[in-house]
């Protein structure tokens, strides 16, 4: 992977508040957190060629899939982090980011584990800080338990829920890029759920 | 149903402020909007006698059926308003109420029927003013579109939703009293959700 080090940035931190120095432009930065195998980062940096995308992933397992994607395609506005997100203060300033993707995030059921999921209001105040004031969470999940938290995870941390969906798939929104597990689950006939929150 | 004035009461506003003198008893008032038949209403007063219910319905053919019922189970905490919902603030006092129940309510799914919607944010604004600071709405509906639209709306006022369920006949909660469209629904097969706000 330290071969590609214009796909995978190596040393972040190194980038913070100048990740448009990086991209060479001054696009819009969209980040999502979990990416796994980039699927989704990928059909998004095709389909929007105007915004910037990171995705960070600490698995290597499953980056290493993106990674090949992205040698393949050759996309100049897609790029990964082999890292942390609990690590995100790190790699972005305040502001600097201007929406969040969160897809199919391991739903941690037991409540004892509320704390690792990323919609934990300790990750909103992380994701507060590097987004704008009038930044966005986009969020899709299938686990209906964890769509639950969610809702009230982000309300109760003072968002809006915007363009709520509780099955996208049957619903008329237009331009989604579906997630490997969003194409499996779906296909079973599976609810997938989507809401956008704001900090108003 | 005017023979009946102490379960339809006439002239609501004559009591605005002095409910406790009507229930003669100082237990919280919970109310709810659309009413209908009462079976909802009727069931949640025999399962919490401390507690009084005020149901308000405007059309006449239904909350004859209410009426009935509670002829029949003599309920002394349960009282029936034949008003619209929309003078609400003519029958309560700013705070005089502790829970509010939107339940089953017309979708009116087209854009240009918004403001009729129930839980449209003008209709927020007067449940604001008659409910307590900490008072809470207790919403319920089979309709996703609703649903999705609530969402939006409740957490666009500012309020923080709670204990969401998006198949409520599927999650372990307990004292689930049934409307008459509830009970129907359900047995179908439909996805009951339902959610609670609170200002925070």
């Amino acid at each position: 992977m330290k071969q590609y080090p214009h796909i995978i940035v190596s040393n972040p931190s190194e980038h913070k508040g100048k990740w448009n120095q990086v991209f060479n432009n001054d696009h819009p930065i969209h980040v999502e957190v979990g990416t796994g195998k980039g699927q989704f980062l990928m059909g998004m940096g095709m389909l929007h060629p105007e915004v910037n995308y990171i995705g960070i992933e600490k698995y290597d397992s499953v980056i290493i899939t993106a990674l090949e994607r992205a040698i393949e395609s050759e996309q100049p506005n897609v790029k990964f982090l082999n890292e942390d997100v609990t690590n995100i203060l790190d790699y972005f300033d305040q502001g600097e980011v201007d929406r969040l993707f969160i897809n199919f995030t391991d739903p941690w059921p037991k409540n004892k584990h509320e704390k690792r999921r990323l919609t934990y209001k300790g990750f909103l105040d992380l994701y507060k800080q590097i987004l704008k004031p009038t930044g966005e969470i986009h969020f899709k999940t299938d686990n209906q338990g964890l769509f639950e938290y969610s809702l009230e995870s982000l309300s109760g941390y003072g968002m809006s829920l915007h363009n709520v969906s509780l099955d996208l798939h049957k619903s008329d929104i237009e331009g989604n890029v579906m997630t490997e597990y969003e194409e499996k689950f779906s296909q079973k006939g599976m609810r997938i759920y989507r809401c956008e929150a704001k900090f108003r």
